[in-house]
């Protein structure tokens, strides 16, 4: 029998890829990296037991977690990401009109595997004269960071090994600190069907520091259960304010396959079986 | 090993259910029946080896394949549903102030299994004085029916096994035929990542009778892949030209948990990269 990858969303349920090659398994000192192919998503990036990312769906994670806050940013010049070494939140990024962009990976091989085995995802993003790449503790730069930035990006795995600071509330403090007075901020909050508890998590320690946050609900096909939040924490500018057609026509020409201006609107405005969750 | 029920969505992928208890294992001459108890959905409907309907997501489904058709129809008095045995969709026409809806399901196992075991899912629908229920081949009654209907709802399986001619254009174009002149057609089309032949083969039939076709693209989080699809076929009306703000009007007090006038909007604007699919 074939070997497959299971990405258990839950308790009892799983989303499980035949795993046709396998181009990279090897251990960090952070996780277990793996670069596999499966026929229905392609070459995929696997960290400890789940899906990170996938050559055929990346877009719908990358640009539902870039663009949103960017847009709600009056004039995003300066992007700092925490974590995203797959460099697919970083190629979204630069589409828009940023000077700099910094992006903190803990973990070098996670970057090094992406470029080896699926260049596609982050394009030629990491030679961008913008971007600055660092090999660092995310947690630990926020911390001790002087700069100060127009837009935070947090994309991490879930609260698991490395990433379980990226998700408390210090660390939210510490990314008020740093960002302007526009100061727009977006993490990946995870399920909102498995990890109810967790998009909750987020919310709370995200409202004790910024007046505005609100959950996205998006799809990312690769990831168990397919639904997904990221959460936007904004020192004044609400996404809720931006109008479709603003939306529509800030992208244009980006080549998006995913955001549109009434992607941006249904993000915000979930079925009410999940309102509870996500506005909760 | 605890065993687990595998939803195949297409070439080495699943979806994967702990199973912790089986109240039903049972051939009928059309399939194998099956309702279990699963951690993540609570108890399910499996037919063969698909899963139908769950006690947690049933009305995602339900509302979706009920409403956007009921609403784009004028004044829909008479509704004819063909499959549908496990009474959830009958339960979302009867909110409407609908006259008769004769339901057609071939196989009597299915009703009875849902009855005895999740009978949360029809509630009273089927003790509705509105409702005949009839245990016959539902392409037969569509077929040789001389009665006039103003909606029509597939609820079928997907084409296999007993489903096949439900999926072909003859039967289409007995539907077309029987419906009203403001008649509106609805039909479950499969998912837009694993089937998208199917998706487009529907339509292509659809279209052969019917002079608006549209495909809304959902979620079901039950289905593997989660993303799924219904494609209704009207002869006057579009839905595109239904606002939200009537759709919410329509539908209020009626305790719907997924449909919302929102929702209907943006069932009809996928992301850019289902267009191909949904609108070709």
């Amino acid at each position: 029998m074939a070997d497959w990858l299971w990405d258990h969303g839950g308790e009892g349920f799983a989303q499980a890829y035949r795993v046709d090659e396998v181009f990279l398994d090897a251990q960090s000192p952070y996780q277990r990296v793996r670069v596999i192919r499966t026929p229905m998503f392609g070459r995929m990036l696997i960290l400890d037991d789940a899906v990170q990312t996938s050559e055929a769906d990346e877009f719908c994670y990358h640009e539902m977690l870039a663009h949103p806050p960017l847009l709600t940013h009056p004039q995003p010049r300066r992007v700092l990401i925490i974590g995203g070494g797959d460099g697919g939140l970083l190629e979204e990024v630069l589409k828009h009109p940023v000077e700099r962009v910094v992006m903190v990976e803990i973990d070098r091989l996670v970057v090094d595997a992406t470029l080896r085995h699926i260049p596609e995802i982050p394009g030629r993003a990491f030679d961008d004269p913008r971007t600055e790449l660092r090999i660092e503790d995310g947690f630990a730069y926020v911390r001790d960071c002087q700069e100060r930035f127009d837009v935070a990006l947090v994309d991490s795995t879930d609260p698991q090994g490395p990433s379980v600071p990226l998700f408390g509330e210090a660390f939210y403090g510490d990314l008020f600190r740093l960002l302007g007075d526009d100061g727009v901020l977006a993490v990946q909050s995870g399920s909102p069907l498995y990890q109810a508890d967790l998009v909750s998590q987020v919310r709370r320690h995200l409202r004790t520091h910024f007046p505005v946050v609100r959950t996205l609900l998006t799809c990312v096909p690769s990831y168990p259960g397919v639904l997904w939040t990221f959460t936007l924490a904004s020192k004044r500018a609400d996404p809720l304010d931006l109008p479709p057609e603003a939306v529509d026509r800030r992208v244009a020409g980006m080549g998006l396959r995913y955001y549109t201006g009434l992607q941006h609107r249904a993000a915000l405005n979930p079925p009410p079986f999940l309102r509870s969750v996500l506005e909760g």
